[in-house]
């Protein structure tokens, strides 16, 4: 750690609710935070000291030039950004070359073709008879990507016919993927920190709707010791490869025929990593912080037998968020409710909530009955 | 909840530890929380929206009136000032009527005496002649404390002579109480809301040096069925009598015939239940948040059979904390880790560390081979 000022200052690109949610750690830990945000309303307002644009160099610079190490709240810093920061000396984490495979779904495919880790059967699509042959190759369906800026379902399509992408493809090449006949969708989350040292929790079942992460089960329900031991060898190889630091969440589909294929990777903390404020010893937020800044990381043991993690999708209909809050809290005293911030508007992530317990069925009832009584 | 401005606001007088250990819970909570501190480095410096003196109503006054209920980091806002604030219309939570308790130690023990709750023999003496009188019928040794303004030991003192504390006495009237043979200290902890709800934590022990609180063992061990069940109708009823509302701490001596006699109060949360926020469901940071906004209170259960809570007092002697944190950290990955932001001077609280566990001994040790690294 290394300090201007007195004290070690993390500062985060982005003020939504996973910049946010690195406040309390840091608070605990004794580590400065500040924000680069979008607004003074920002999910991470409290700890907001400049707004402005993340992919305008000079706002940047002059952010980073106040702080000890620059971390990120998402993905969408511009890779020429990141390289001037570098270049200034400025320690980034995750570093470009690292992050440029969340940003880019091409790059990472390529990459991990590379390396050897299984993945859906892919190809990069230039035009609708490219898209075509690959359609051929797949069985008739396919999903589309656009490689970059995609999010919770967007820039994602399945197509049965080469013509379905024509508006994507007239902006450049597309990924096309096999749909696969996954059982059901996996993650694997790890910290890694500049020195190499790596630490891996527990392997959780994602519940997606609409392309959004609704529901996460920590650990994951019946999986099996080979399932659990490869995904760990997936997340802990990709990790070292790509030289990543901080949180990596490595999205999984667990195929129907058992193999374990990568769907996505996140480097930052993760959606399916949110149990782990109340559900594990160390939570992704404050590994987080102790990876960017080199510290040794901390045990990620859960603290319970299973956790369950439930969004808080949208708000009620009559908008009164505040009102149902004391309902929950009186019907569940127990559950961890969590609220960005944030203004509800139909499926916005505004909160989530997290039960745990010996049993995985009663804290995923009492976590859903929890967020029921802010949305119905 | 009331809301301005879109989000409920909370203003904290005083920005030291407790302050800055509202703010995780507030984060999670999507409560917007707002600090009057001391100056811009502040402990609770992320929250710090004014500086000012804390005794000046005008400073006070407007501050109180960007949020939306009032709560406090210590008990040192004049009755005047607070009671201003009353008449303003602005939700001061604890109230002046409840706060004078935890303000005047005379104020609480005639308190106490009408309640008919257990306490020290003591007397209010106003001149070496009644204090005289009060070591003659003690057995010749007292404890003499400055009614107002004492903490950690200072303003108290133990005499076995009448003319020990004429200094003090020039400036008032002193409380004096016999020195009580107690086996061992321990604190009850209890949030109470508006509405009358209560919620009671375990009774937990707590191992004081030279006046200063220094560990505390949660839940108290060996502690007879009986005990907890008296302290725990103590501070239920002390904070029901008083019309506390946040936490209250109740400082108890376990005396060697058994009795349980009422020490102290504090009407915040108390250095007796940091373990709370990595030992408990809720923590008291949480609740006390939960509390002064009239919200139900959360689970008091504990998330594990033991927790065991080392303050960190001071410094190492080369000054260099930062060089310290990694060694704890890679020793210690299951140690929960908190530091205030402080600059370390002798014997001043700086942070602390909680283990948790199935054996307490094993806790114990682990907490303070964890604080030995900061400070050997």
């Amino acid at each position: 750690m290394t300090r201007r000022s007195g004290h070690v200052r993390v500062g985060v690109i982005g003020g939504g609710q996973l910049a946010r949610m690195m406040v309390p750690p840091a608070v605990e830990l004794g580590v400065d935070i500040a924000v680069l945000g979008e607004s003074v309303e920002a999910a991470a307002r409290i700890a907001v000291t400049e707004v402005g644009d993340h992919r305008d160099l000079e706002t940047v610079l002059a952010f980073a030039r106040g702080v000890d190490v620059v971390t990120f709240d998402h993905e969408h810093v511009p890779q020429p950004v990141l390289r001037a920061l570098v270049d200034a000396g400025i320690a980034v984490r995750p570093g470009p070359d690292a992050l440029q495979h969340a940003q880019d779904k091409l790059v990472l495919r390529r990459r991990l073709q590379e390396l050897g880790i299984a993945q859906p059967e892919w190809a990069e699509v230039a035009d609708a008879a490219e898209l075509a042959d690959f359609l051929d190759r797949v069985g008739g369906r396919a999903v589309v990507k656009t490689p970059r800026g995609g999010y919770d379902g967007h820039g994602v399509r399945v197509v049965s016919a080469a013509h379905e992408a024509d508006d994507w493809l007239a902006d450049g090449p597309l990924l096309a993927e096999e749909l696969v006949d996954f059982r059901r969708e996996l993650a694997q989350l790890v910290a890694r920190r500049p020195s190499g040292e790596v630490a891996v929790w527990p392997l959780v079942e994602t519940v997606q709707g609409d392309g959004v992460c609704r529901e996460v089960f920590a650990p994951a329900p019946r999986a099996t010791a080979l399932t659990e031991r490869v995904s760990r060898e997936i997340a802990h190889r990709i990790a070292d490869a790509l030289g990543v630091t901080g949180v990596l969440a490595v999205e999984l589909f667990e195929a129907a025929d058992d193999r374990v294929l990568v769907n996505e990777l996140a480097m930052r903390p993760h959606n399916s990593g949110h149990w782990t404020i109340d559900g594990a010893v160390t939570s992704q937020f404050e590994q987080h912080l102790r990876a960017v800044l080199d510290l040794p990381l901390g045990s990620t043991e859960p603290i319970a037998p299973w956790s369950a993690m439930i969004n808080v999708l949208g708000g009620p209909a009559d908008g009164d968020f505040d009102a149902r809050v004391p309902l929950l809290m009186a019907d569940q005293p127990a559950a961890k409710l969590h609220l960005y911030g944030k203004t509800a508007r139909p499926g916005r992530k505004v909160g989530h909530v997290t039960a745990t317990g010996e049993d995985l069925d009663d804290a995923v009832y009492r976590a859903r009955a929890a967020v029921a009584f802010l949305l119905d």
